[in-house]
Parts: C-alpha cells; sequence; structure tokens
C-alpha cells in the first residue's frame, strides 16, 4: 500500500486535484495499486489557518507518505508578504531542500490536437515540441552560502555554488533519460563567464566519456539555448542544466509549446521519493467555477506512478487517456478554439471523460 | 575632431565593418562632424598575431578614443582555447570592465518590412516588436568576488554581488529612457530567491518613488519574463535587468523578433564614453563572400553616434535610411523571401543603398 500525501493548496488547486484522485482511483482499482491519500493544507490557505505556508503538520504527512501529489499556491492576497513566507517560494523551495528533490523533471511537449496553440510559427514547429528538461533542483544560487543583505544596506550577495557529485548525479537521470527517449543530450550553462559552469561542463563530459559515450553530447550557453529553444526547439530532446537557468529556461519552452495549462513536473531524490505538480499557476481569477483545465493535475498523478511508484504502466495509461480525449474532440475554455469537431467541457467533465477513457 | 577605434574582428566583421564606415562618412560629411579612424585587431586575429584577443595596443587606441566601434569576433579556430583565451569572452568582457561600460542598451524591434521573420505566430505581433533592455554589464555574478574552482576540483563557486549605487546608475539610463518612449519600465529579477533581487527591488522602488513617479513601473521574476516575452512581448516597453538575466532575455527577445542580423547593442559608461556592436555573430561560414547583411553594424555606428558623440539627428537619419531601403525591397541574402518586389543584394550593394538614401 502506497500512502500519498495530497496537498491541493491553493485558488484551482483543489477542483483540479479533485479529478486528479478520481483518475488515480480508477486506475489503482484496474491495475490493484493501493493507494491511500493524505490530504493537507499547503501556500495561501495554511498562511490564513497556520500563519505558514508549510505548516509541520503538513511536513509530517509527507515524511510518512510514499509521494506528494501538490496542486499549486499562491494568489494576490498573499503576494505583498516578505519572500519566505509567500505561498510559493516558502513553501516550495523548503520541501525541496527538506527532501532532497534534487531533480526536477519537465517534460514539455505540444500534444498535436492542440499544435494550433503554440506561439511559433508553424514553420518552426512542423513536429511539434518534444523536449524533457533535467534541471538541478537543491543546490546553485538557490541555495549557496554566503546568501545576504549587507547590515547597511549597501550591497547584497548570493552564491552560486555547485559540487561535482551535485552535477553527476542530475546529469546521470538526464542521459538514462536519453537513451529511452532519442539519445541526446544537451548540457546547458555558462562556462565562459561562470566558474561553476567550467565545472558542470567538464564533470558532465567525464561522465559522458566513462559511462554514457553511447548518448550524443553538446554543450550549449544559456544565451544562446534561449534563442535556440525559439529558432528551433526541436533540435533538443534532453536538456540538462543548472537551477537557475533551468527555471529560466523550462518557462520559456512551456510557454513556447502553448500548452502551459497541460504541463507538469516530477521532483524527485536519489530514493525515488518525489514532489509532483503541475506548472501552470493558482488562475485565481477562475477558481471555484469548475471551468480551470485539470490535464496538468492529472498529469502530475501520472508521472507519480512512474517515477515513484515504478507503475509506468499505468502512467502511460492515463496520458493515452488524456490524448483520446483530445483527440475526440473535448476542450476546457482555456483551449477551446471554437473549431468544428471541439466540444466545451468543464472540469468535472474533463475528469470524467479521462476516467472513462481509462 | 572625434577619434573612433575601429575594430573589425573577425569572420564577417571587417566587410560589415567597411559598409558602416561608408555611411559614417557619407553622415559625418553632411553634418560637419569630423570623424578619425584608428584601426585595430580584437579577437581571433588579435590571438592569431599577437596570441591574446585584446592586445596591449588595441586597448591603448581605444582609450585614446572617443568611442569603440566594434565587429564581432570569434570562430571555430579558437573555439576550444580555455575561456578567458577566447575571442569573445577574453575581448568583450576586459573592454566591459576596462571602461566601467556599466549599460548595455539593446533596442529589440521588427523592421516592419520583414515581419513575416518574426518567430511568433502573427497573432502575438500584431504591432511587431519594439522593446529596449537595459542591462546592468559591468557587475553582477559576472564578476563577483570569489569566483574560483576548489583546488581538489570537487566544487566550484560564482557571486552575484549587488551594490545599490549599481543598481541606481543602470535604473537611472532605463526610467530616463521609458520618458521619450512609452513611458513603462518592467524590472526583471529574481526576488523571490535572490537576495541581491531584492535589494535590486527595493533600490528600484525608492527611485522610482523619489525621482522617476511620473513612469509606470512593474516588477516581474525572470521565469515569467522569459514566459511573458513569447506570450505577448507588446506588453514591455523598457526592460531593466541584471548582467545575467539581461544576457539570457536580450538574446531570447532578439531571436523572438527574427531579426538577429539586423539589431546592434551600445554599451556605455558614466562620460558617455561606448562600445557599439552588431548582436549576430562573425558568421564564419559566409565570411568573405560579400553576401552577409551589414545593416546591424551600420546600426551600431548610428547608436555610437547618438549615444558617444550626441549626434541623435544623424542617427535618427540612418536610421531612416535603413527602414527606407528595406521599404523600397532591398535585401541581403539572410532577409530574402522571394516575394514580389524583393530585391536581392549583396554586401557591398546594401551599404551603397543606405548612403544614396541619407
Ligand atoms: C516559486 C519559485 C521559488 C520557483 C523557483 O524559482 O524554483 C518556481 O519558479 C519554480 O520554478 O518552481
Ligand atoms: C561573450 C559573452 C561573455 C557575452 C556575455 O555573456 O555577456 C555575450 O554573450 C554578450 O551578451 O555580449
Amino acid at each position: 500500500m502506497y500512502k500519498i500525501a495530497v496537498l491541493p493548496g491553493d485558488g484551482i488547486g483543489p477542483e483540479v486535484m479533485k479529478q486528479a484522485i478520481k483518475v488515480l482511483d480508477k486506475i489503482s482499482q484496474k491495475h490493484n495499486i493501493s493507494l491511500q491519500y493524505e490530504f493537507s493544507d499547503v501556500g495561501g490557505i495554511a498562511i490564513d489557518k497556520y500563519d505558514t505556508p508549510l505548516p509541520e503538520h503538513t511536513l509530517k504527512i509527507c515524511e510518512n507518505s510514499d509521494a506528494i501529489l501538490f496542486g499549486s499556491v499562491g494568489g494576490p492576497k498573499w503576494e505583498n508578504l516578505p519572500p519566505d513566507k509567500q505561498p510559493e517560494r516558502g513553501a516550495l523551495l523548503p520541501l525541496r531542500k527538506h527532501f532532497n528533490l534534487f531533480a526536477n523533471i519537465r517534460p514539455v511537449k505540444v500534444f498535436k490536437p492542440l499544435k494550433d496553440s503554440c506561439s511559433l510559427k508553424d514553420n518552426l514547429i512542423e513536429d511539434g515540441i518534444d523536449i524533457v528538461i533535467f534541471r538541478e533542483l537543491t543546490s546553485g544560487i538557490y541555495f549557496g552560502q554566503p546568501k545576504y543583505i549587507s547590515k547597511d544596506k549597501t550591497y547584497a550577495i548570493d552564491t552560486m555554488k555547485y559540487s561535482v557529485s551535485e552535477i553527476e548525479r542530475i546529469a546521470r537521470l538526464a542521459f538514462e533519460a536519453a537513451r529511452i527517449r532519442n539519445n541526446r543530450v544537451t548540457s546547458v550553462d555558462k562556462a565562459n563567464v561562470l566558474m561553476s559552469s567550467i565545472l558542470w561542463r567538464e564533470t558532465v563530459t567525464k561522465l559522458h566519456e566513462a559511462e554514457y559515450s553511447d548518448v550524443e553530447l553538446n554543450h550549449m550557453y544559456v544565451d544562446n539555448a534561449a534563442m535556440q529553444l525559439v529558432r528551433n526547439p526541436n533540435q533538443f530532446d534532453v536538456i540538462l542544466t543548472g537551477n537557475m537557468f533551468g527555471d529560466i529556461l523550462s518557462d520559456e519552452a512551456a510557454m513556447l509549446s502553448g500548452s502551459l495549462g497541460m504541463l507538469a513536473s516530477a521532483s524527485i531524490n536519489e530514493s525515488g521519493f518525489g514532489l509532483y505538480e503541475p506548472i501552470g499557476g493558482t488562475a485565481p481569477d477562475i477558481a471555484g467555477q469548475n471551468i480551470a483545465n485539470p490535464i496538468a493535475q492529472i498529469l502530475s498523478a501520472a508521472y507519480m506512478l512512474r517515477y515513484s511508484l515504478k507503475h509506468d504502466v499505468a502512467a502511460t495509461e492515463i496520458e493515452k487517456a488524456i490524448e483520446e480525449v483530445l483527440n475526440k474532440g473535448y476542450r476546457t475554455r482555456d483551449i477551446y478554439t471554437g473549431k468544428e469537431g471541439e466540444v466545451l467541457v468543464n472540469t468535472d467533465e474533463m475528469g470524467d471523460l479521462i476516467v472513462e477513457n481509462l
């Protein structure tokens, strides 16, 4: 039996989480996987109730679980709090650090039936976009010390630090992933300016030579990568990069794909424990109206099955069911264009349709 | 009389520089501006001749000048040198630091006659793109100390440091620029994670309240900015940001505009001295063939007239002449699509046409 910590969070979080649970109920029944959910508060709702975005009891529940299914957190109400009290930063960074979730895995793809929603001109994305970004998540400039504003407030310091072992473990996952995809890794750094990037490049190169020389590897500066994503996203298969660069490039890539409300990410540690979340935000303007797109949250549940519970077949079935429903023309409001063959559905209906197609 | 240090560099550098000089000759005659050029080597050619990308005598010539007109540097031949010996890094970073060129100004615009070359779908760029990026260029993680790889090569450190005065002086330029544009500044940072960004945001906010409250100011996280550039580039007027984020976002924006071969940048210091360069590279594959697009280099010359020599009228005339020539249908190979009304011209011809239209 698996224990799942379910943290719906704020905004549309609870209503899309409901759909993910429906889908998990169905798939677990089908595959005889026993799941036990433990719900808890995180983010803005936790600030309102307990004055902290990540209460002690929520953390306890996560510690006693096999995986965390995360909704989304934040909203205008909590926007003006100091950074470390804010729902997003105050919940996500401590969770990542506490559970050592060093690998953030973000598949970016254009769902074929939605190709028109891609931001790039059609000639740039003839075959859609299908990239996976491996972002290092618990080191780099996010956590390096020292990190402070000087007492007299005249200057401030952040430290970008990377160790060989930190680089190796994320690189390893990227190479492994490439092997079961298109066998190409692009490692992104700024080795013409940063010492940590020089070490990054050397470490990735050595690991490649020693253990993954069957995988095609190239190195790219981050400014060029930001360009190349626009110029020709299809040149990428697996992108491997550090915390800060990964933050920027993964959001750029997601927006290029035009599928923001349809993408999710997995953040995992060495033992396979992980946090799974949609990448879109809490969409406070449409919260509670049963019109949000639940697909990204359902996809998070699929990734949880794949990476933490090792039920790859079940995960793939969910992904297939999603494509199936899209192929049949069903659309929530955010992806509805009014073209012939499209049927507008609400959050609940989209959840039900995916369940039915399982 | 103004002295101009002319550093053509590598690849297509020399041949496009020739066109910029032609244009400068014509405009200076017209406006009675006396220009004296001092040519010198920089980049790969300087490595070949003097074993360093930035020879002492080149630096001397720059010191004795009123501005530096820079071509472009680099190429496959020098790619595998250690970073600080490479043409780009080894010439540009020392020049920026030596002359304290703290402000990198990068206009990103879609030239109307070339709208089709923009990477974004037409509905996203109805009015083209017209943004100016103000990037801090002599501080941040590029130059902060300590910066090293540990002796045992197990870890590496870079330091991101910003002082209030460094933030203020670049912010001031951005606000001033906004006033004569569309009066909006978007300051980009990562204040939910970085201490230097918290200080950045506070400093910009204070300066805004004290001296520029007539300008519209908003703050945006860098990951979101990377997204918003794709989603709706027209929401931006002036973008103000640090060294690292500016490096990434300005390249992303340039590529989105589809006008990479048509954009230039100015890097200036407090006294108005500056370095002016096209943002595209050396294009070694087409060097020496008289087919490269000289417009970005000619635009660099216009910026030099505007920012260092304070001849704004002359600068604007050059910009107008460029638009004029494009409107008449003349295209170098890189921007030639074969549509009716287009006339394919070579590098020299494009230079001559712009001169004629002055
Ligand atoms: C909320 C923020 C601290 C976080 C980050 O920068 O990592 C977010 O942008 C993300 O990518 O998950
Ligand atoms: C060559 C490199 C050091 C430089 C930078 O990162 O600043 C370049 O990318 C630029 O933007 O001018």
